[in-house]
């Protein structure tokens, strides 16, 4: 197996259409993939999908719609404007995975891949459901607003982190990451490092993100 | 106990702004409750929970945005531009879910809701907490690739539903519903039953919603 060296995601999180195409165009060439987050999407609709796309045609674009049902038709919706690949939330059963991979498959072909979003309580057992049904990528989360509540990165969260990268997974992290902690991930196979406001809110979001991806190289390089 | 007759709740799935607005403009003044579905607000964005307010003045307007993290600035952006109620998914953290209830309630004072939408695996141990951050609407549902699967409302869904009221929640039911189902759920206290295709599709969508309407008026007047 090749060493990976984990990806750097820019998650778009704005409210806006304008401050999202802002970050967007200031930190895009610097990342591997770009995000379309959930909140602008359910703000402006997947004309930013289409926008981003239209702007960075050689980036992986994913639509974060941590969607629950319609698999079909939201992962059609998104792919056609698109998105490579796109999110379902983990409480959703396996024929909305099912139907959203299909869908996105139907437009990019083996490119297009559908994220698991692991939230709340959920079981490697129902993981092993979403392998069965090939989604081999899963995006480990610390909740913007756990991590408001005063919750952080632990021990426990990189032992399920690396449980399934064994099982099988690609695994993204994301949720409060910033440059000084991507060193606790350090000697777990993290396929993507997503980051939002860590990256768009710094004074020079560029660099901002060629410091992520300088840390990243120096540990995982 | 004043007897309840449940509400009638039309979902706007649509995937184009035009064709949920005519979908609303035919049925919006035959039903309870008007929402901005998931699809569409993923597709056109919270410009739809505006046009709805502005048409439906009178009208609860939810949005369905089965939000799963940043509930406080989700819940904001849909209250300002008209939503009185907003759906979170049953996997978001309770930080989520109290944030989006916090927010919703800023703009619309006590009218302000929260609704747990119900998807996957959910203990009544959950179900407890959720009643205990003050939100009391559940959403149980039937997925649509569920359905298209091949399941269907049976028993147990039944007593799922029947116990979420026991305990003290306002229960919603969805998911291939429509007039020849409703009777399946004599007796239980449902609050709202949302339909979508089954209203929108139907060829002359008000008279499908005044049927259901008369339906449940015959079984719950």
């Amino acid at each position: 197996m090749t060493k990976h060296i984990p990806n750097l995601q820019v998650a778009l999180d704005h409210s806006d259409l304008k401050g999202a195409i802002k970050a967007a165009v200031a930190v895009g060439a610097e990342v591997d993939i770009i995000e379309a987050g959930t909140v602008c999407l359910l703000q402006v609709g997947s004309e930013l999908v289409e926008v981003l796309r239209n702007l960075f045609p050689d980036k992986i674009i994913v639509a974060d719609t941590k969607c629950a049902d319609a698999g079909g038709t939201i992962a059609k919706n998104n792919a056609v404007r698109g998105a490579d690949w796109m999110t379902c939330i983990c409480s959703a059963t396996i024929p909305t995975m099912s139907a959203a991979l299909k869908a996105i498959q139907e437009v990019n072909g083996d490119k297009g891949e559908i994220q698991i979003e692991l939230y709340g309580d959920w079981t490697y057992d129902q993981a092993q459901l979403w392998l069965d049904a090939g989604i081999s990528q899963a995006i480990y989360h610390q909740s913007r607003d756990a991590l408001l509540a005063g919750e952080t990165w632990g021990e426990k969260d990189l032992n399920k982190v690396k449980k399934l990268i064994d099982m099988g997974f690609r695994v993204s992290v994301t949720g409060g990451l910033d440059v000084d902690t991507l060193k606790l991930f350090e000697g777990v196979d993290v396929y993507t490092f997503i980051a939002g406001r860590g990256i768009t809110e710094a004074e020079n979001p560029a660099q901002a993100a060629r410091e992520f991806k300088d840390e990243i190289r120096r540990i995982w390089g």
